[in-house]
């Protein structure tokens, strides 16, 4: 067949028609084969962002993107596989508890995470707060630490899916990142590349996730159920609150630490609640359990046991990590400076918004604004209060773990405001919004 | 103040909104210095294409592509100056006879011209089949000839608006040429960058033109008249009929033929027509006359006298070539065979295709595919039949001017079915379909 011309491909995305499965791959393959520059490319970025792609369309991209770079087959790994994925947020440390525990009940995780970006964290700079932790190993050691721990959460390599990592830095600079079904192709082509059996995504909805609404956090899990089942992977999903910060830390070592405490049978009922609800999901999608109550059972005993706490000693350890913080979160960053941001009203906490103090923890240090920038392990804001709890004039809402007290003191007007007083409780909403399954 | 982020402006146009005027210029004056790279411009080329510019926009637009390079003032030309330009079709020759034409009635007539791309001619390639006639020539020469002469057509030069040529070379390979604010800002930017009195639109519409309907075309019309209004400069054009090809000839020197033609006071009747309409135009912007009456008589009489004729012949030998074609066309190159075009019925030739008729012009060699392609001078087609004519069986209804037989016969096929022949006369409609003023 000879090989569509550029243009062709642009002006028929263009006038929204919907490319054919090999116009996709061709797309990709001349884009990674240096036939189609990067102002060819971005053009139809563009009108795919403006016209939309189709379920077919999306499956084609998403595995054109696939088939660009290597896959991991874990041949070694005896246990079904299942990862998750969460369209991120504001203190969001499930993957840090949901990978051990699930492996505690006999799951394999291998899980290859992200960093944090904007008001959103990210899994890697959390683990990357344990002392001596190692987020980039090669697939060998990976495959080793999955099949004899059962678990292990890596950075993204540079052999899988290298079509979505080229992309998506088009994307960035060309106004294509805000398209679902681009979104659902750059998940998934990264997620396709581990052989997985099942996938469980966990899709945020509120200020401090990228969906900001039922509906369109609903169009999102609905797509990448859908294009997963298109491409062969089983996939289910949460869409989960993400009005509020989960938990009471934002920041790195704060959000290891209360992953800690979780795994070791205590934590904030959300972050419990959470990863209880996503490791049901997980355990089903592998076929340990049918019924959701048996699963949960399973979760809840391996975290009573200390099981789970151990298996993530275990992985920290398999990544040079010192394993002591499990006992002794002290041994994490801490920072030199606590400062508190009192409330200046008495009354009941209405809302917390996520997305304001995503946006104060960044200019604490804890996360960043460019991909390329460093983060502290030690700094971020501890809550006092949760929305429904009481206040007292000038008691804190909130600790501002920071460098200096001065950094800290520009973001008490920030950091107050993210917090709404008011007289009246506020109508309690679930954390779980919506089940996508198969 | 502070340089906008190129994403900021994508994403503005992208989500339909208007940039300012300083946005715009921002945005040309980055791609021009190197700081916007191609793949920004094409994602927000891209994005203009489906979001449309408003009218500030592309009057921001043009002015900014003006102003990235040189204008023309031409100050020693005395005369008032006036320019036309066409959209584009198939044996428009006009502006061969107008702008000598108009010089004999006391205007200046700078005009920049183009090349002939896809079924389209270009007035460039009609005048470079004058032997020795040249078309690159430096701005000071250019200045001289129009004082001395006034008229001359030379090519574009890299001076005047190089942001247009760049934009365009990118649009040409994205997918965004068809954009009616996008085509307007090229044309005007270009035209507007030698300082003019007046400047004469020839809109075409039907299917050897860029507009195939009325609708698109007086949208492209008006928006030509009024973005050229908003950037200073006085604009009139016609709605002209581009079903059929213009006149009897497809091909350089066979087009340079009739022009002469005409300029002599022959000619066939349509392209007389639209010269002595756009020239009325002309001459009222250039305020020689205030009514169309006197103007078309003064230009009749420049026709009838050899006026005209003879400015084409000053104008010819300035620029080089050989003027003694004006009194022996048979001086121009002449193709070494001639292959009748025989109809297969008789009857009423009912519409004779415009597009289709331009295809095989560029088959038989006198046009070209992509930019950089040569043409041969002397090919092209010679219609015997115009729309409205009887045609007997087996009579022709065109010649096709042509190096070999071989070459021919596989176009006669195509040839012939540009002629749509029938048994009654379709109605026939006007030459101008519709006039923009101020």
């Amino acid at each position: 067949m000879a090989r569509p011309n550029p243009v062709q491909l642009i002006v028929k995305k263009r006038d929204g028609g919907a490319l054919a499965p090999g116009q996709i791959r061709a797309l990709i393959e001349g884009f990674m084969g240096g036939d189609i520059p990067d102002y060819q490319m971005s053009a139809w970025l563009m009108a795919a962002f403006l016209r939309g792609l189709d379920e077919g369309e999306t499956v084609a991209l998403t595995e054109a993107m696939l088939r660009s770079g290597k896959t991991l087959r874990l041949a070694s790994v005896q246990a079904p596989k299942v990862d998750k994925h969460s369209t991120g947020g504001v203190g969001d440390k499930a993957s840090l508890c949901l990978a051990p525990l699930v492996a505690a009940c006999g799951v394999a995780v291998p899980m290859i995470s992200g960093r944090g970006l904007g008001h959103t964290g990210g899994t890697l700079d959390k683990l990357e707060a344990i002392p001596g932790y190692q987020v980039r190993i090669d697939a060998r050691r990976f495959e080793r630490i999955v099949a004899e721990v059962g678990c292990s959460i890596i950075g993204q390599t540079q052999q899988l899916a290298p079509a979505d990592r080229r992309v998506y830095a088009l994307r960035d600079v060309t106004g294509t990142v805000e398209s679902i079904p681009l979104i659902v192709a750059s998940i998934l082509s990264k997620k396709l590349a581990t052989r997985l059996d099942g996938l469980v995504l966990d899709v945020k909805c509120g200020s401090g996730a990228f969906m900001k609404d039922l509906a369109s956090a609903r169009a999102l899990a609905r797509l990448l159920v859908r294009v997963g089942r298109g491409a062969g992977q089983r996939v289910a999903g949460l869409i989960t609150d993400m009005r509020a910060p989960l938990g009471c830390t934002i920041g790195n070592a704060l959000e290891t630490a209360e992953a800690i405490e979780v795994l070791r049978g205590g934590g904030p009922q959300d972050v419990r609640e959470l990863v209880l609800e996503l490791g049901v999901l997980m355990l089903k999608l592998a076929g340990v359990h049918k019924r959701a109550g048996a699963a949960r059972s399973q979760l809840s005993r391996a975290l009573r046991s200390g099981a789970a706490a151990e298996r993530f000693a275990r992985m920290v350890a398999a990544h040079g990590g010192d394993c002591r913080v499990v006992d002794d979160v002290t041994r994490l960053p801490r920072a030199r400076q606590r400062v508190p941001v009192p409330a200046l009203r008495s009354g009941l906490v209405r809302s917390v918004d996520a997305f304001e103090l995503g946006l104060v923890s960044v200019a604490l240090g804890a996360g960043r604004v460019r991909a390329d920038q460093p983060v502290d392990p030690a700094v971020g804001i501890v809550l006092a209060k949760k929305p429904g709890e009481h206040v007292a004039r000038a008691e804190p809402l909130a600790w501002l773990h920071c460098r200096s007290v001065a950094s800290a003191r520009v973001q008490l007007g920030p950091a107050r405001r993210a917090f709404e007083i008011g007289r009246r409780r506020s109508k309690p909403e679930p954390l779980v919004l919506d089940t996508i399954e198969e």
